[in-house]
């Protein structure tokens, strides 16, 4: 069981917290959250701690995915009331993560519910500001290993 | 070209209609969207069209998401204003997908942004709840191909 850490969901993946646990596998687990925007919210996390989604080797990631679809599938045909699926992933504090053990959101959603995503969509940027934010990402976009990968090979 | 189509997207991929576009490759592009919830909001998208996560195979879905994680690593490094990500799928009209070709949200975010998530956090499973949520999906997760990997085999 080794020492209690303060990690909420790596105590969950030492067996020292309870959860209500979906799918386990050697790579990744998948629970129910405690505070659900729809009965049948399940949360995908790595076993290996991770804060961030640049802490992940490719691998883990991947596997984290295909579980999520997964998932996604099983919610759809397990009779919880759902119409539709979201993904939602937190990376970092200011993008609402709240338990800093990187993890996956899945969601069954229904016509009528309570979950309500929003933003400021008066904000329509000309073609040319949106060419001048493609170039700078896609400048910064980097084909080779991940900054995870490097430090591991 | 082929001719036009109704699908956006599909139009976007033939080069029919226009897009900022971040990366592409054989199998997915990723562009700006015309929608931004802030700044630096890109789409990740199959170039075949896909409708639903479910009309996926299994290696394009994996390309998707690992084409998502380095367009966040790219959107951090790009000097866009950003705190942090969200990565999010809409999979199904009731989930809030708004064009019938799937696609994956990266968005930056940043303390203070007008992006707003909520749902009725009050209710708390309780464990027995939580409990039998997880064994009516552990019931229906299929560990065998997907649905759409074994309509190719």
């Amino acid at each position: 069981m080794g020492a209690v850490t303060d990690c909420v969901f790596c105590d969950i993946v030492a067996g020292r917290a309870p959860a209500s646990i979906v799918h386990e596998d050697e790579i990744a687990l998948a629970i129910m959250t405690i505070g659900p925007v729809n009965p049948g919210h399940v949360l995908i996390l790595p076993k290996q701690h991770a804060a961030l989604l640049a802490d992940l080797d490719a691998a883990t990631a991947a596997h984290l995915f295909a579980l999520a679809t997964r998932v996604a599938a099983a919610i759809r045909r397990s009779g919880v009331r759902c119409e539709g699926i979201n993904l939602f992933l937190a990376d970092g504090e200011a993008a609402g993560q709240e338990i800093p053990h990187l993890h996956l959101h899945v969601f069954p959603r229904f016509r009528g519910d309570p979950f309500v995503l929003d933003a400021d969509w008066t904000a329509k940027p000309a073609r040319a500001e949106l060419d001048a934010v493609a170039e700078r990402i896609r400048a910064a976009y980097d084909t080779g290993p991940t900054a995870r990968d490097a430090r591991h090979s």
